[in-house]
Order: structure tokens, then C-alpha cells, then sequence
């Protein structure tokens, strides 16, 4: 069991606390606005600045809003493992992403804490294939990326705690590839060409 | 029906050969080197400098050699769809794009070749899924990006011929996402996370 902190209470927040919830672990919910704060009775609700309980912190939030989060929480955030799942578009065009070509939004963020084990997580999932547990007829895989092969397994278990598939994408460095293929989903679902219940399946 | 030339004999060219008969186009193979020239009695087969019959001509090649065969048929290929479906890895390393972060391969193909309709398809395809049509329970699908939409509608229809699904993944700006969608898939398999014969199936 793991004590995990989700920062933001929207579709991926409630969907990453389904989850962390149906394994066993301590959830604790940290809203932006406090008439948003969790009222699951088997989660912790709280708002933005409380205290993190949580080893693992996911950061379920639009890509703009984490940094100043981040700075909310400096020096509080040091050898935990934050998830970021951050799908970092110019939402105005969906044609570019606004990180740098050679960079990618994990990237950015593991430079402003670098006393955390950042992962590059659950960004290629729609939120309702995290709820559902499936793409189709296949078992929702979450693909994490990181340097620390800890905090990857640490997160792995919790992902595979809740009935989904974990798959090890490689270092941080992947995170572009990984904020590639989620801009790619998204567009494809704004296109209209799958539904936002579907995407892309990883079949083994 | 559409005559369609692919250039590579190789295991994709094989795999793209299949489609393209499948669907009753004429199809003519031509390999690079004389002794690897198609067999297939359907085929038109030849080698690389011959008269190019096909009004889509597929780049079945790996990615550093696709330059030289365009060179090769300089002048002869404006108004043709070209189809490029490669990975522009640093296969030393498995780390690394070799083109520009903020372009593709098939860009640059297409600033080689101005007059041409460059798509960007099948990089996201292992052979094996091309050849049995299917990854896991569901149909392969192909993703053609490019900018010129009667370019991508003839392609998509040959696809579609072979009994496979095609889908419209934009303009050819977003070969930059297919690329690195495919250069995932290759470092997932070459890491045997997945097989050789699976990969991301594109659930709508």
C-alpha cells in the first residue's frame, strides 16, 4: 500500500483516485477550488497548499496550472515521485505543442524539482479508459517513462493494483514520444475520427 | 484501381505488395539490388532506376537510403503521391531521431521533392500487422498524414482495398507525431515490452 496525493479534482483526477482506491491505497484529493474538493468519503479531500500525505503525488492537472502548483509546494516535493500526465497543447490551434521541439512538459518539470523522481505518466489515457479499465477489447495500458526504476515500479504497482496494465516506456527522455503520441490522440478525438472512450491500445 | 510502385523488397514493401494485390491495383516492385527483385508473378517486378509506372509510389526503404533513390528520379515524380513510411532512428542507440527536432523525415522528403504530394503512412505498422491485417483482436489501422486530401483519399482507398482501416491523421505537419509514435513502438519492441507482431492498435 502507498499513500498517493492527487492534485486535481476533475475527470483524470477521479479517474487516477478509482484506481489508487481499488488497490488498497490511501488516497488524498487536493482541489484548486474548494467547492471542487472530493466528496468520496473513502478519499481525503483537501485543497491546493494543505499538506501532502502522499509518496506519490500526480499532478492531475492542465499542463499551465502545475508549475505555479510546483512552487506552492517548494521544497516540500523532495524525493517524492510526482506524476505528470500533462498533454502540454496550444489548445487555441491543436496543431502545436508548447514545449520546446527537443523538450517535452515532464522534462520542464523535473528541471524545477529536481529533488523528485519525475514520471511521465497516464497522458496517452483518456480518462474514461482509466474508469473503465479497457480500450476496446483491450486492457487499458499505462505507459510511464522515468529515470528512477523505483519510482517506476512503485507507480507500475499502483496502476496494476487497480486491474490496468503498466508498461516500463524507458527514461524521462521518452516523455517526448510519450507527449507526442497523446497530442496525436487528442487531435484524433477532436477530429472526430475515435471517440474520447477509446484510442490507442497497446496489444502485447 | 490505382498503380501503385513500391520501391524496397524487403519485409514492408512485401507487406504493403500484399495490400495493394489484395485490393486488385497493379502493383510493380522495385528492390535495390537486382537479386532481391520480386518473384510474386502478380508483381511487376524490376530494380531501382527503372521507368517508376505507379501514380503512388510507397518508399519501402529505410530511412538514410530514401534520399539517393529520390535523387535517382529526379524530375520524374511531380505529380505522384509518395508515400513515406520511414523511421528516422538512431539505431546505435535507440535514443535518438536523426532529423530535426521540430521536423520529420517525410518533410524533408517533401522539400526534396516540391512538386510531389508526400503522406506520411505505415510507420506505425509493424510488418506482421500489415501482412495478417489485425493487432491483437482488432484491424490494423494506418495512419496517412499529409496535406493534399485527394492524395490522402487515393491512398486511404488502397489501404481499405487490402481490407485494413485507414485514418486521416492531418496535415503533414503531424509526421512528426507519427514518427515518434513509431520510434515508441520500435524502442517497446526492441525492449520486448511488446512483440514484433503487435504494437498500438488504434481503437475508435
Amino acid at each position: 500500500m502507498t499513500n498517493v496525493t492527487i492534485i486535481g479534482a476533475g475527470n483524470m483526477g477521479s479517474a487516477v483516485a478509482g484506481i489508487a482506491l481499488a488497490g488498497g491505497n490511501g488516497v488524498q484529493v487536493l482541489a484548486r477550488e474548494a467547492d471542487k474538493a472530493e466528496v468520496n468519503p473513502q478519499v481525503t479531500a483537501g485543497v491546493v497548499g494543505d499538506t501532502i500525505t502522499g509518496d506519490v503525488v500526480v499532478f492531475a492537472l492542465p499542463y499551465p496550472a502545475v508549475s505555479e502548483v510546483l512552487d506552492t509546494y517548494a521544497g516540500q516535493l523532495d524525493g517524492k515521485i510526482l506524476v505528470d500526465l500533462t498533454n502540454p497543447l496550444d489548445f487555441s490551434t491543436f496543431d502545436d505543442l508548447v514545449v520546446p521541439a527537443d523538450s517535452s512538459a515532464a522534462a520542464q518539470f523535473a528541471a524545477q524539482v529536481p529533488g523528485a523522481h519525475v514520471l511521465k505518466a497516464l497522458n496517452t489515457n483518456f480518462a474514461a479508459t482509466l474508469t473503465t479499465g479497457s480500450v476496446g477489447d483491450a486492457t487499458t495500458t499505462v505507459l510511464i517513462a522515468g529515470d528512477d526504476a523505483d519510482a517506476k515500479a512503485t507507480f507500475a504497482a499502483i496502476i496494476e493494483g487497480g486491474g490496468l496494465n503498466a508498461v516500463d516506456a524507458g527514461s524521462l527522455k521518452r516523455a517526448r514520444e510519450l507527449e507526442a503520441l497523446g497530442f496525436l490522440q487528442l487531435t484524433l478525438a477532436a477530429g472526430e475520427k475515435i471517440s474520447w472512450a477509446a484510442g490507442f491500445a497497446l496489444i502485447k
